[in-house]
């Protein structure tokens, strides 16, 4: 696990911030691929790119003796992100492949490592881009047409990367042949903290979406402008944000303002245009919509959403089995997505396991977890793999 | 004054917006710098750039027969911004030389027209930059090591374009080349509208500046972080945007955050650092100063000061010599920075006059001026200028 982790570290780092910034499609992601084919190879792993483009390596052949069992996450990351949302989870799967093989396990159904593309969104504002393909909850045509800051569009970005956009979509070959995933993940909080676990079992995830809050205006000089005159959308963003934290305290949800595009960003212009996003998330579906729409009122917007995750409530049955298996690890709900949580949306039987944060920080180049709670994650992990393996469901 | 007009619009323009980004130092201000060193090689005129990169055109030799009369403005632009704001007294400056000599004048003191550089601090953060190097308001040292966006040096920016910084600094030797200074440029407010007048004489510039609030917060998940456990430097942002507008009607003063820069700015990242760029302006100092002291204080940041200009009142002699010149055309006040103002403050016998803008609207793509008054500007620069050259002072 070292050797693989020691490998990627370096990978689309910010000498600056010491944080990632694998975004989807960029050279920076392209490694990571690359990195991901490398050790499927030194495996003997079959190497499969689906039409959405995210990766798996099969022990096994999963269409003659399938559906099989597979344990992966996503390389990519938010800007400056930290180094373990995402990489945790893949490099603990072949990690765990790994100990299964030491042990000279055979196992009774296909094995497979995935890698799912463009988790984050980080680049085309839609996370879980891969998996949403993958399960038809992304519409093809939608995806090809969405853009970078730069304008770029999906299609073209993976037209530039060597990958040919024109067969994305729901893809049920691919899904034919996932009978349980598991996606192991660092947590983004402090649950296993406050309870002194390195591992725990998820329970369900949080309803959750982002949405796009358009603020027009119009440019003008900012030192020959009388305040009457002016049309300032960076009025309306400052409402925006305090009434989201208003709203989320108000419904007990949690509601974030933390991307801003202001044109022409000028010090001395006054804006003609502030684009804001709102991520908002809470237990209960409807307190989400009520702390959207009032964040829109506050600024006087339509908001238009970008994405929507209802809540996502893993398999129980595996979930018991999986805590069983583990000697009664902690059961949590997060108010992360997570693939998972699209596949187990769409059907999938998933579960995901997580591996303690010390301090919950994450998104963030701060973000850690302790080598041993990593040990004891692919300990887990491996258990699972064993157990969902050894019983062909 | 047509053909040069129609020679200048298309560099640097913006093909979406229709605004401009000739910013400092960029290949557009090159372009820029080009076109002015071809129309004064057309007329004949020296050309010579001095230390900090401004350029001047003499008629005449200026340390043999002078002080000189100079008029000019700048060619650099905000992001986005108008065809107006700069060009049209360079270009006006270049129409009325031009009908000095279609009369057969032949000037008693040297004439200039005169381009200064980064007028607009688009790209490092100081206004008039090359006004205040020339007069050592602005400290070489500080000025070398200004930054743009992307990190790259003011004095790297000057050796990419092939200016040396080494000499960058207060200039006497062109400072004392300046008799008299004439700006004319488009009114950026609507007072020369209201009274239905196309050109204006300026009285004074308002105290203004420009402030930096670097808003430090703890990036972290927007979905998994408790709202008690954040550090959110966006709420500190709508704070201040929200303190500047009430603290500028209490204080009778504008004020604006037009410019922000989120790190990492991600959907799902709680901000790690917002900075964000006050402009304040107001007739009264100590009222710019209490507007600054309060938004400082909504956003719990200590407000770092990137500029500051003192009001400028222009030479009252000069003003009423040109009042009246002109037939008693209004005389107004103005809360733009100019680089007349710089010099005016220097020490420099220095004048503007106003071009009336039917919207008011200025540092956007919507700016305009009507061609009648443009035409207008220039015979009364004829006229000033005529004067100004006929008697030596």
């Amino acid at each position: 696990m070292d050797g693989m982790w020691a490998d990627l570290l370096p990978v689309g780092r910010d000498g600056a911030t010491g944080g990632y910034r694998r975004h989807a499609w960029t050279p920076a992601d392209l490694a990571c691929r690359e990195w991901f084919a490398a050790e499927a190879a030194r495996r003997g792993l079959d190497l499969v790119v689906d039409r959405n483009g995210n990766q798996w390596a099969w022990w096994g052949d999963p269409d003659a003796d399938g559906p099989g069992v597979v344990a992966g996450s996503h390389l990519d990351s938010v800007p400056d992100g930290g180094a373990y949302d995402g990489p945790l989870g893949v490099v603990s799967a072949f990690a765990a492949l790994d100990r299964l093989r030491d042990r000279g396990l055979v196992p009774g159904r296909p094995l497979a490592v995935a890698s799912f593309t463009d988790e984050e969104g980080a680049r085309f504002g839609i996370a879980c881009a891969g998996s949403r393909l993958l399960t038809g909850a992304l519409d093809a045509d939608r995806a090809r047409n969405l853009t970078d800051s730069d304008g770029t569009t999906l299609a073209d970005a993976m037209r530039s990367a060597g990958h040919d956009p024109t067969h994305l979509g729901r893809d049920d070959e691919t899904l034919r042949r996932v009978g349980t995933l598991v996606e192991l993940h660092v947590e983004q909080g402090r649950a296993l903290v406050d309870v002194g676990a390195p591992v725990g079992v998820a329970s369900t995830i949080w309803p959750h979406g982002r949405w796009l809050l358009d603020l027009a205006g119009e440019a003008n000089h900012a030192g020959t402008t009388r305040l009457e005159d002016r049309d300032d959308p960076m009025l309306r963003l400052a409402a925006a944000v305090l009434a989201a934290r208003e709203a989320a305290i108000e419904h007990g949800a949690v509601a974030t303002i933390g991307r801003v595009a202001v044109a022409p960003n000028g010090t001395n212009a006054i804006p003609s245009r502030v684009r804001a996003w709102l991520d908002a998330r809470g237990a209960v579906e409807a307190d989400v919509r009520a702390v959207v729409a009032e964040v829109a009122a506050a600024a006087a917007v339509d908001a238009v959403e970008e994405s929507w995750t209802a809540e996502v409530a893993f398999d129980a049955t595996l979930r018991d089995r999986l805590t069983g298996l583990l000697g009664g690890v902690p059961v949590l709900a997060t108010a992360a997505g997570h693939d998972a949580g699209i596949l187990a949306a769409a059907g999938v039987e998933a579960a995901m396991l997580f591996v303690r944060n010390p301090t919950g920080v994450s998104h963030s180049p701060a973000e850690h977890a302790e080598v041993d709670d990593c040990h004891a994650g692919v300990d887990a992990l491996a258990t699972v793999l064993a157990h969902l393996t050894a019983a062909r469901p």
